[in-house]
């Protein structure tokens, strides 16, 4: 497929050698994400620069071979996989920018740019910027932007999409454009911005973002709250969101994953609890101080057994470390963790959760669920074995049944992780035939020869949900 | 071209002929909007089902008829104007659905629903809907959802596309499909539901739309700064926005404005300034009077000749009164006024006002500069009377003049109102030919006959600025 005239005009296009890696040593980082399969590209180029891209897509184009752009590799859903052989796009080499314009409060990125660094810049100058997925210190923009990644601050200031202003995308069959520009007003045409976050790498080529930053705020406030019964818990958030406050974050952990956390590493948490939520309060630090006690009242007032207002930034780091610690506690049973993000109205929490238990015992499976409760973006963990291939058909059936639960409660099949391979089979499920019809459109108007990221969020012939490598 | 069979098939498709007006009479009501122009549709439709929408659009397929969908008619850039005769769906005789789902912070509303209702029924329930424009008391949420509306509140809250989480659409072939959900997290394949809000009718006809309710801020507080040099009020918008806090409102008034204002209703505002800003901080009571005392410093810090914290609300509307009262305080001179709303980032406001007074200037033209200084999005009218053909032509060459130096200083043609018949031609001066191609193609994939508003956004052959009817 990649012959030796294909190679010789890559090394036209590309300025280095260096940066094209056909080796097989090389190639198996390049095999896998955090999610499942394992699949082999034929090379792998690392560009640095736009007009490079360029070269690359409009070769591609010539002889049909796939491109599967990357960045570092964390996604759930299979993303980045080159699941058709062809072309990894690898960002890691292009130069990094990183520019915080204070007056105009944004930030310009280039696509290899690791999340967290953009917030810790926007810091400097008294701005954030928001959004902030688990792997934000390990993940790049560039995926970020692809897959329009989420995180707990969601609930208040929403996710990746809603802080671009503007991208240069190279199209894909290889022209550079730019959508929107440096101001939150624009409505200059279709939001082609907004179409191209998110669209997983299928519509084009982010070669450089502009990115919102807000005001920081200037202070935090930390608050745990245990109920005895989850439904109580559901109740609180909606209560809470109510009495006229926005939290930052409001996580929930479930008696399993509290537990879990205290096997792995006692911080005193009750794990004699239903469920637990960490909220988080943001602003200014007289308003969070009253809205602390808002919050305390409200959830007492629907059943809460106690609410603890965290005394200080350790007292807080210390339950915010519980959270984080949850994902890797959940996985010393068991070494397979699948990870979902099945999104529901959040008044439905309750009963996801009592859906959810039924789902576990149906299955014989062990299913913990914590995550982003404020928003209802919650995370079902199924924790395996991937060579116990017996369970893992029953982890199969499990997970369909959770993705159809979520839809039939009004809901969605992926919050923020993203479509890629895992639930392509599921996307007429939620959108009908005619929805589903309409994106294929556009896909196919912008990208005739499918070019980039084949087999991603379209289900190909045949295509059905696969954890175990065939 | 509207030939017996189609009135035929259209009075079946129509549960009511008194919903089918064909008479001049009645015709002339749709003929304009608050922009230039008239054009008379061949027949007004009033559906007030899904359903009749479907058989609509799939008649108007079948003969090639455009269908221009219509609210109030208040834009302000030719969005509902039926260029090409044809069919105009008037939504007015449709039942007004508007239902508050407080859990899940929500609203569902029917395309004719008028926007302020929305935001007047969320704070029944401790809950807001931040979307403002200025029309927002006569406009319909259809029409807002369709031109993706502003207004001063976008500083701090962004505009109508960032509230819309679902959408019912009539596709233009007469599909109906659903876009989104009721969740805030949602990456379940394309963002269509961010492709049609702002598409200005011509990728969908929305008959439902689910919308994000934020908790609502507890109080608010207004400030009037009043500066001796416009460009010492560009520095402080930034200065304000860099020192953590972030207003809901920060409006400008040029000295022009001002007097404008003074001279209709006399409110005591001080003439012989440069400009001044109005400030809205909202939130809870401690943080805004805390920072109420932060802007003033940071505004005298920079060269605000006097800052005055409204001491209570009727002082504070008195202040919002006379923004308002620009509007109709201006068209007193002359009859015509040509409101823009190029939008620039906001670093660049005071270089915008100075090129601003030299178009004034070069084209001898009457031009006022007011409007959401925070954001960037400026909104210089022109006050004229279209009957003087030759000063017509002078204001053309001013506005297009405006165009190009919002586009040089890095912004961009519509921040609010749109391109519509307005701004079509000036498309590829900002998004260049790949840029405007790429939308070409989703709106040729999605409307292959060419149904839905056509005759907007894209220039038509020779097409060019006209602001005096021909």
């Amino acid at each position: 497929m990649i012959t030796e005239e294909i190679i010789h005009r890559l090394k036209n296009i590309m300025d280095s050698e260096d940066r094209i890696l056909m080796e097989k040593a090389d190639l198996v980082s390049y095999s896998y994400d955090a999610s499942f399969g394992t699949y082999f590209p034929d090379l792998v180029l690392q560009p640095i620069s736009t007009e490079e891209v360029v070269g690359i897509v409009k070769l591609a184009n010539e002889f049909t071979i796939p491109i599967y752009p990357r960045g570092t590799g964390t996604s759930l859903s299979g993303g980045p996989l080159p699941v058709h052989g062809g072309i990894v796009l690898d960002f890691s080499r292009w130069s990094q920018t990183l520019i915080i314009d204070a007056a105009d409060t944004i930030a310009i990125v280039s696509p290899g740019v690791i999340t967290a660094d953009i917030d810790s810049e926007a810091k400097k100058h008294g701005l954030m910027y928001p959004p902030d997925p688990s792997s934000s210190h390990v993940s790049t923009i560039g995926g970020n932007l692809a897959e329009n990644a989420g995180g707990p601050r969601g609930l208040k200031y929403g996710v990746t999409k809603d802080y671009v202003l503007g991208l240069e995308v190279v199209t894909p069959e290889g022209e550079v454009i730019r959508t929107g520009g440096r101001t939150i007003k624009n409505v200059t045409g279709y939001d082609l911005t907004k179409l191209i976050v998110g669209s997983e790498g299928t519509l084009g080529i982010i070669t450089e973002a502009i990115l919102q930053l807000i005001p920081r705020p200037l202070s935090t406030q930390t608050i745990m709250v245990i109920f005895d019964d989850i439904v109580d818990a559901g109740h609180a958030i909606s209560s809470v969101l109510t009495s006229g406050i926005l939290p930052s974050k409001m996580e929930i952990m479930d008696q399993a994953s509290i537990i879990a956390v205290e096997e792995y590493q006692p911080i005193g948490l009750p794990v004699d609890v239903d469920a637990m939520i960490l909220i988080e309060l943001d602003g200014h630090p007289l308003a969070i101080k009253d809205e602390s006690e808002i919050v305390k009242r409200v959830c007492l007032e629907v059943g809460a057994r106690d609410v603890e207002i965290a005394k200080d930034d350790a007292a807080a780091s210390k339950l915010w470390k519980a959270r984080k610690l949850v994902s890797p506690a959940i996985v010393r049973k068991k070494p397979t963790k699948i990870s979902e993000d099945a999104t529901i109205p959040r008044s439905k929490i309750p009963e996801m959760f009592k859906r959810l238990q039924e789902i576990k015992a149906k299955y014989e499976i062990d299913l913990v669920v914590f995550g982003h409760a404020g928003d209802g973006n919650l995370h079902p963990n199924i924790i395996t074995n991937k060579q116990d291939k017996e369970e893992m058909k029953r982890v199969e059936k499990a997970v369909e049944e959770i993705f159809a639960t979520a839809i039939e409660l009004g809901g969605t099949l992926s919050g923020e992780h993203g479509i890629g391979t895992m639930k392509a089979p599921f996307m007429v499920m939620e959108l009908g035939e005619a929805g589903v019809d309409m994106m294929k459109r556009i896909k196919m108007a912008w990208d005739p020869n499918n070019i980039l990221n084949p087999g991603k969020i379209f289900a190909e012939k045949g295509q059905r949900l696969v954890l175990v490598d065939e």
